[in-house]
């Protein structure tokens, strides 16, 4: 993940400056920068929550181009799409598409998000590089600030390696868990017709689940215990 | 994208849960269920703008389980992963596979969301067929309420209808299905000490599956053959 500044222009609620600072230090953003901002205070700080820090160290402009010296790639935000082409300003990517554009870019990003209610004007979205909009209700698209500002960074935060999955079952393990079924389906005196196709059910379905190893090894116990429970009573007849 | 119900399990501020009723508005979803919720007032009504139908169309139950009523996939959301592949219960995928996995979906999912501070209890992640964890900071994954609905809405959003041919498993189907595994771990006397995880095991192995109506048959059928086999020859000795 690039390094980000989050730039907020002219922000009305104190409320919503906190609860962006407690987004980006849930996707381990810090730099925050506030352009001619509304106070900010106790509610502020309460919404922050353990993000207080990024919001402690905010810094405040006012004006635009101050809150934006030293980046590198400029990114607005929009709740507006635009259809026409006339409107270049307007026409966005989506927030996807922004971090596979941006995963290797070297370089400072800044991510602009507008006012609570006209976003950014006209001349602030000209001096943005990229535009980006998240893709959202065609009646109602205008999202609160502080989610679209977590949207966003949850989509760079994806940039980073896939949380880590439970160790899945090797495939040998997967062939004695499917010989296993074969035995139960044996003892059972299931039909014999039936079998394959049951049996290829099971791949399917074990196919796509992808079972942990502790979960391999938890349905083979219940299909081994079956198996030998029968086994043993038909010995004992 | 399928039909989703979003619950809200103890909220205990309706600023919250106003927030989450506008970004629900934000991504065409409706309906909204609470459980023993705040009272439901002015700050909520303020920051659901125009989610404000949503909110005001909100049911209350007093237990998650009347507030699963008709629901056939249950999903947890969890800010907490686990390393540990025995804690099964808190085993989750990110939205994003979520997302694919249920893309096709023809019943109703319900997403269930914890308390602000405690999240779901251990027996209400229990309840869930599938867990889902938003992908974030090591050192501070929390995400306010309705920043983790809004992300988990926005994967959700944009999925085509479901449209697939053969019809999945329902939910009360499903129930007959574990109901026929409780019933094969009691007659092999599986040790009682470890049914409950079995079976939960077992739960969230189904629900990442989504079997068909015909694998759950062929399923039941496994099963139940093994327990009458059981049952019977146990009759003879």
């Amino acid at each position: 993940m690039p390094a980000v500044r989050v730039v907020l222009v002219e922000p009305k609620e104190e409320g919503n400056v906190g609860a962006v600072a407690r987004a980006m230090r849930n996707f381990d953003v810090t730099e925050l920068v506030l352009v001619n901002p509304c106070p900010i205070g106790n509610e502020a700080q309460r919404r922050a929550m353990h993000g207080g820090e990024v919001l402690a160290s905010a810094r405040s402009f006012s004006g635009l181009s101050a809150a934006l010296r030293g980046i590198d790639l400029i990114v607005g935000t929009s709740g507006i799409d635009t259809e026409s082409e006339k409107r270049f300003a307007r026409i966005a990517i989506a927030p996807r598409e922004l971090a596979v554009r941006i995963a290797s870019f070297p370089g400072r990003v800044a991510l602009v998000f507008g006012r609570e209610d006209f976003g950014l004007r006209e001349e602030e979205l000209r001096a943005c590089d990229v535009l980006v909009k998240i893709p959202a209700s065609e009646t109602y698209p205008i999202l609160n600030l502080s989610h679209a500002v977590a949207i966003t960074l949850y989509e760079l935060f994806g940039l980073e390696p896939p949380t880590r999955t439970p160790r899945e079952a090797s495939g040998p393990e997967k062939e004695i868990l499917h010989r296993a079924l074969k035995d139960l389906l044996e003892v059972t005196d299931y039909p014999p017709s039936k079998r394959s196709r049951t049996r290829i059910m099971f791949r399917r379905l074990i196919g796509r689940a992808v079972p942990s190893k502790w979960e391999f090894h938890a349905l083979m116990g219940v299909l081994q215990r079956a198996t030998k429970r029968i086994q043993r009573l038909e010995k004992e007849r």
